[in-house]
């Protein structure tokens, strides 16, 4: 296996069908790499960073990104169910989300072969009678045994008619773009294959698709997203997110090494090998990885600048370099659980009450354990929250 | 009830809802009134007739009918899943068959109160935009419980996605006309709900809807067909059609009666009484049936016609009115069945089998039991098929 298919491959859940990413990437000519994304408010996270480091190695081996924004796909609202009422967009605040997608994903993509599109062009002008010749293609049966459309029946939850067309609208996408992979979470497997199933249909090669896993938050239990607070974003500071990577466990290192640290599961397994042969302590190895994961998605010197400070604070004891924060139009002496929203560290007073009863909260080395404590404050206090937050008062 | 509800109910299945009907007539308005109609090739029998028949009940009381042809609906092919590569119409085939409909339920409806349209005019012209939205009102659960798509779901037969888009169309229909009532078989009602359905999610008042029967063919068992050879088609000669009509048995009688005589239920019990009390005769009463609707659906003079040939005929076995047949090409002597098939008389040699040995063939007086007979012909030879069909040499 060449290495370019290596890296491609690794990390990927699903390549399919076997043998196709092989045959496609010997035609030796650009293919087209398509992801598609959802048009709403794009705030993107490591999370996503998974597909899309996966969309720049095809970019590094010569390929272009087809990078697609449903936002006529919008016009269903939310896919999932969830949310029935989510108004559709309107075309300036499609164009307002395209043009911060852009400014997002060209931290990880290059933007000299990444091609926007939305998919509106395409499926705006079709009429009803190319809907329902579409339609005709597929049988109801084979749409209902999407996951989310057969557990919703059986359980008796609406499935509006309207959001059978979902997979519809995405596999037409892949017909209209002539795709040769797409990419996408495993939660996307039956709408990929529609592709596919498609452009067969309309007398068209058809893609490869290419299912990548959803990653773990920094808990290690949950996937990352922003509900859950588990995720570092790609528009947070980049000192932010080496300190919120150096906080996870040892095991999910190696998950996120594999999947945001451009590493093949040959070279990941030389460095667990060296951990069991006590040549790598389990600590750099660590840095390593929020090193090269700041470099690669925020910059080499932010990622230089990320360790030091990280060195500093959490094993020189060296406070100088703390994140300073000012409470202004503060009370003193301040509730701690008021001083802790204050400094942004917490969301909600069950948090508080958790870390402060856990003792994980001190200001100025002396831990805090009453959730009733008045803090007197003052500047060049530190607060600690956790093992990997350190606030220094303005 | 008012005479004229009694008159619009009498024969009906169901009326839903219950009291909807007689608001609606309160309105002291002309009503629309509509009624689908497929838009391959009709041939219409009886069997149609009977809801033409409700429908010209409507127009007498000052409502207008709203014939719709659903020609944007034809490009589903057949809803029923029976035979699924049927072709899409071409727009002068729909034209041409409009006009053929006209000219046959013209046989039955005012001219005068009726509009007939075709579907693809509102639907032709929606955007997949507007079909996404109208896709939204439903839910898929409600798509899936018309009977024959369960059905097929659970028998494992392919249900196209495009075919769920049946009822929606033909509800959108009386969205679109601002229908009052809507009629239709009893296999019908799940679409005239939709209807129903559409007209309250669109904010307009939601349409009654009317079923009637299936009409029994003469055989008196299986629902008349063209394919099942028990109909009389609407375009056939009158007094064939008053022969027909006299075949059939007592008990069925009362049916064509209710469903194609213009009676309420009241005055067919009146009738059914005056038979049970021997002051009519059974025979007087089917030959009043045959007449009546010969002269509803044909012509008075007709009616008259047919009565007098049917009495000489069958009661007085003058044949001098026989219907004469003219054997061209024919071998003489020739085989009974090839005689019986030159007469139109069977369709096929099974069928001419059953007659022989069951003695309902006869020729000049004589059975005919030998299903190998040679029959050596000659002009005004009387052959006798069954009880009603008598046809002469000529």
């Amino acid at each position: 296996m060449s290495d370019i298919l290596k890296r491609l491959k690794s990390g990927t859940i699903d390549v399919l069908p076997h043998g196709g990413l092989e045959k496609k990437l010997e035609q030796n000519r650009p293919l087209r790499i398509k992801l598609g994304a959802d048009p709403t408010a794009p705030d993107l996270h490591l999370g996503h960073a998974v597909v899309l480091s996966k969309l720049r190695q095809f970019q590094d081996a010569g390929h272009i990104i087809q990078f697609v924004v449903g936002d006529f796909t919008a016009l269903i609202g939310d896919p999932t169910g969830k949310s029935k009422t989510r108004p559709p967009l309107t075309p300036a605040e499609v164009a307002t989300n395209a043009k911060t997608y852009l400014e997002q994903v060209g931290k990880v993509l290059d933007p000299d072969r990444l091609e926007i599109v939305t998919n509106s062009t395409w499926l705006s002008p079709l009429s009803f009678t190319d809907v329902v010749k579409l339609a005709g293609k597929v049988t109801l049966a084979r749409l209902i045994e999407r996951d989310d459309f057969s557990k919703r029946l059986k359980a008796g939850t609406a499935v509006g008619f309207h959001e059978l067309f979902y997979p519809l609208m995405q596999g037409y996408d892949s017909v209209a773009l002539d795709s040769d992979v797409e990419l996408g979470g495993t939660d996307q497997t039956f709408n990929l294959l529609m592709g596919r199933f498609l452009q067969e249909q309309h007398g068209k090669e058809p893609q490869i698709i290419m299912t990548v896993p959803l990653l773990e938050g920094l808990d290690g239990v949950q996937k990352m997203s922003k509900s859950l607070g588990n995720y570092v974003g790609l528009a947070e500071p980049s000192h932010e997110a080496y300190g919120k990577l150096m906080s996870i466990s040892d095991t999910l290192m190696w998950r996120y090494w594999l999947l945001l640290g451009d590493k093949t599961e040959e070279e990941i397994a030389q460095m667990q090998q060296a951990v069991v042969d006590q040549k790598l302590h389990p600590l750099v190895c660590k840095k390593d990885m929020a090193h090269a994961i700041v470099a690669r998605f925020w910059s080499a010197q932010e990622a230089d600048e990320g360790k030091v400070q990280f060195e500093a604070l959490f094993q020189k004891k060296d406070y100088s370099q703390a994140e300073e924060v000012a409470l202004v139009g503060c009370d003193n002496p301040l509730w701690i659980v008021d001083l802790l929203r204050a400094l942004s560290a917490i969301k909600t007073s069950s948090e508080a009450r958790r870390l402060i009863t856990s003792g994980a909260v001190s200001v100025d080395g002396e831990k805090v354990h009453d959730f009733k404590a008045q803090i007197t404050w003052q500047s060049g206090m530190i607060v600690k929250v956790g093992k990997h937050r350190i606030y220094k008062l303005a």
